[in-house]
């Protein structure tokens, strides 16, 4: 029988892994990854077991996602235990119905092991919530880019502008003087807090509050490629 | 040296927790922890640790969030070690922050585990992503009662009645019905695809997706008051 595991990583730190997603890779035949949830969450894997780097890397061309869809059919109908890692929460920004769509073509059945998202992760290691009754009522997640790496199109702005929710933005860096140059047309002052969380719970882990403004100017003189998100709203001026 | 642990168990399946939640569980002296997160996932506590109910439960008083934070500061300040069990992701719709300012206030050290918030576990039962590029873009997240078990005030609405977008709501089955009213005047179509997702990753786990006016007319004559999430938005639809 062909079964494919799309299992969630989590944010990078292998003990923030559920218990399930633990089980899945002992278990797995073969693995598809991507490179961010490669290293230690792949400890896991059995020594026998395939492990099949799939991922984008800034600077490098990436297999195309037809390809992924691809390994990914090929793989699970030799009858072989598949896990497709994602990193975060698959669900979130994972890319996941290409390769859904694909499988159902090919009449592949398949499970889906949800995560802990990056958002959770960085907020937890801030010591903030992501949520607070009366002040960030709404908590929304956008991505800073699309297909291309460019800022998507058709963001509704006005949503992304209220000053009574908390957003993140992941994947954001790169794009994210040009969303912030839209949103001040619809009111997001230049003084709203920010977090910039880079390489969320790994050993490299870097945790930076400013204010809007400030991100900015910082944003524009860095060229680091660190894995990182963007959360800002009220909460973001909280923590220790 | 006092010292509290504020872990998130995850929507239920006890193989969702994290391996750090578990490791967590297994330590601790004494556990509060509020009904939902109750039951399998209370087995990994040790036999001898000191299990706190301080949850809110349908149709009975609850204890005050005073006094939940008065036994969490009292608790640790004994020097045993102390878990705060959260359901889903304590970050989001947790009440985190009421508790980490009494901690702050007693000088009290704490660290948050994230966990796997229901959204995340609710689309992956349903064999679903929560974003899809071009057409559900953003991801938001809004409770569906304030402390008075109300629809709570100040909503963005407009934000909330965007179709290009998933939108969950968390707790909010006795409440949405006053809420699609006023999302109505801004455009949400009674068509919209819903999915209640109902005592998500447990053995009650019930789905069931239909458009928009037929959930009203489904929640307007229930009385059942099991744990549930509503997600609406063009990814309800989908899945197998």
């Amino acid at each position: 029988m062909s079964f494919v595991s799309f299992v969630s990583s989590g944010p990078g730190d292998p003990e923030l892994l559920t218990v399930k997603a633990v089980k899945r890779l002992e278990a797995a035949d073969v693995i598809l990854f991507d490179d961010l949830s490669s290293g230690p969450i792949l400890s896991h894997a059995r020594e026998d077991a395939d492990l099949i780097g799939v991922g984008k890397r800034a600077g490098r061309p990436s297999p195309s996602q037809d390809h992924v869809s691809r390994l990914l059919v090929d793989h699970a109908k030799t009858g072989m235990k598949v896990v497709r890692l994602k990193s975060g929460d698959g669900g979130i920004f994972g890319r996941l119905e290409e390769e859904i769509t694909a499988l159902n073509d090919a009449g592949i059945d398949f499970e889906i092991i949800p995560g802990v998202t990056s958002a959770s992760a960085a907020a937890a290691a801030a010591g903030i919530p992501l949520t607070r009754r009366g002040t960030a009522r709404r908590l929304q997640f956008v991505t800073g880019h699309d297909l291309t790496g460019e800022l998507p199109d058709g963001l509704d702005l006005q949503a992304l502008a209220d000053p009574g929710a908390t957003t993140v933005v992941y994947m954001g860096k790169r794009t994210f003087s040009k969303m912030v140059g839209k949103l001040k047309e619809f009111g997001l002052s230049g003084e709203t807090p920010t977090l910039l969380a880079e390489a969320v719970s790994t050993p490299d882990q870097k945790l930076s509050r400013m204010p809007l403004d400030a991100l900015i100017e910082k944003l524009t003189s860095e060229t680091s490629t660190t894995p990182a998100l963007i959360l800002y709203g009220p909460l973001a001026a909280e923590g220790p």
